[in-house]
């Protein structure tokens, strides 16, 4: 049995793959894993709508299905790096996977219910519930979303990972996925909808998951992991080929560069996009002739917004987004 | 045990998924499932070219990764729909199926290894093998594909398969992946490419998928399928909704058209396209009062080649076609 609530990072080796597989992707849950039966669990659909209703995963998998690919990043990941260090999961760099998610878009359940027209976000309730901090009362997982953000074509009621149902561990029967957002907007275990004229006061909404400011946070800073060479790496004096994933909310990215610790960036080769909502291929070759060196990478995404030498301190630890690094060994 | 060679369609209802999981995706196999180690299996490339070599499934997945969707479909899918009937695999519709599958451009292999100038053909061969025939000798399978076709950067050595490494049955630990080509081209357990000045003259370029003419197999032809209602399903009078999928080696579909066997032709709502090797979503509407209809759907592709009403006959039974249907009842 593993330990409850189940965190794990993906595994160094399988990040080398565009698509992480669904026993590698990593896993942020607040509680235990609820166990819901795919063909009874219904998902209510309420607040300021016309018509309140249910929604099963039989009637989602009938609906009008689209299949995107989508990076997931903690929006701890990287907490780790931050000095002074900070209270919370100490992710390193691997809170970060991509996979391929199919469901159906929630306008289709949100139209037929008829939003009332002063709604502003859509909150969603996961069924997975328990204390959020100490001498605090048992709640839901819940998180909301701007209304235009909700009504986005992308932001979908996934009913399928990688090809296959989505295990109870990462979110099924129905997992709510955002793209581009930090992967606390995308709901597991989808129990309620609900449409609300105000904003959501919830614990994960103004206590956690905010900046230093009190605001939510939404989506993915600009940001670049190397893949490969591996940390410590003993390698080969001469042409040292680096490469590496990088990713933004922006929904692409512009260029991704490559230095050692005391030479001039070098501009990496971007591979094929896998679409705007996943990590895009990189990869630079760059000569060393010998000693203990240190590899740095930095993305600018189409928005022109630069991924920063070192991430922006913060009393909770997100958004941790600092020029991604290796040390490696040249001999 | 299952019996060998191993050749089972896609079930009914996983065909309603964009991608199909691992499982259910249809295996075509002419010989037992060979059982290679992925670490110590290598592919020996030879032939006309400047430097021979091998290559590992670990040399590939350190290559620059592509991330493709691509449904397969075997030449004999379909067979079954034939008149007056043929010998082969009796398959029905299921012998198709859309999988995300990881891998190396075959240029990135080829390329180090140095193409002759009078190279007009890639031969590849698996590591399967038995009788082909009665009464013939033990052969491996073998499909060549000319040039032009094996160095599309979408041609490409595949070491996974919906994100996890490609299991044996499906080919792995490499398998070559040919999209918008029958599935025949697609070799599993890739043991050797070798590049030739001649035309490939095995028994699975010259006897097996060959048309009447026997000319080799290539592109897909166009194609539908009806993925909803069932056959033989019971539906209640009024606004009928008609789902299914178009695919078509000429690398898009321009539209598809659906009709009750008495009626005229309604334009169906395509969805969201998965890439242009992958089937694409559509959707109609239709109305019908009451008893026995037959539903039928005809694709168009990008090229302006129509799914025709009936397959053409073929000795062997390949590319068979005709207008997707379904009989319903209605009260």
């Amino acid at each position: 049995m593993a330990l409850e609530p189940v965190n794990l990072e993906a595994p160094s080796p399988s990040l080398v793959s565009p698509i992480t597989s669904t026993g590698d992707h990593f896993v942020r849950n607040h509680f235990a894993v609820p166990r819901l039966h795919p063909d009874e669990h219904r998902i209510r659909v309420g607040g300021a709508v016309a018509r309140k209703g249910v929604v099963s995963r039989a009637a989602l998998a009938a609906g009008g299905l689209r299949t995107i690919i989508v990076t997931l990043e903690c929006a701890g990941n990287g907490r780790s790096t931050l000095l002074p260090p900070v209270e919370g999961e100490p992710w390193r760099a691997g809170a970060v996977s991509t996979a391929v998610w199919t469901g159906v878009p929630l306008t289709d359940v949100l139209d037929p219910a008829g939003l009332r027209d002063d709604v502003s976000e859509i909150v969603f309730v996961g069924a997975d519930h328990g204390l959020p901090a100490p001498g605090r009362q048992v709640i839901a997982f819940a998180r909301s979303l701007p209304i235009h953000v909700a009504l986005h074509p992308d932001t979908i009621l996934a009913i399928e990972m990688n090809g296959a149902p989505i295990p109870a561990r990462h979110g099924g029967p129905v997992r709510l996925i955002v793209p581009a957002w930090y992967g606390m907007a995308s709901v597991k275990w989808l129990a309620a909808i609900e449409a609300s004229p105000q904003p959501f006061a919830g614990f994960f909404q103004r206590e956690r998951y905010v900046d230093d400011e009190g605001r939510p946070l939404g989506r993915l800073a600009v940001k670049s992991m190397i893949v490969t060479p591996a940390q410590e790496e003993l390698l080969s004096p001469g042409w040292i080929d680096v490469t590496g994933w990088a990713w933004s909310g922006a929904g692409g990215i512009d260029r991704v560069e490559v230095s050692w610790h005391d030479g001039k960036w070098v501009q990496a080769e971007l591979g094929v996009s896998l679409g705007r909502w996943a990590w895009r291929p990189w990869r630079a070759v760059l000569h060393r002739a010998g000693g203990v060196a240190w590899l740095r990478a930095r993305a600018t995404d189409v928005s022109g917004a630069v991924q920063p030498e070192f991430p922006r301190w913060n009393r909770l630890g997100y958004g941790a987004n600092g020029w991604a690094t290796r040390r490696v060994q040249i001999r």
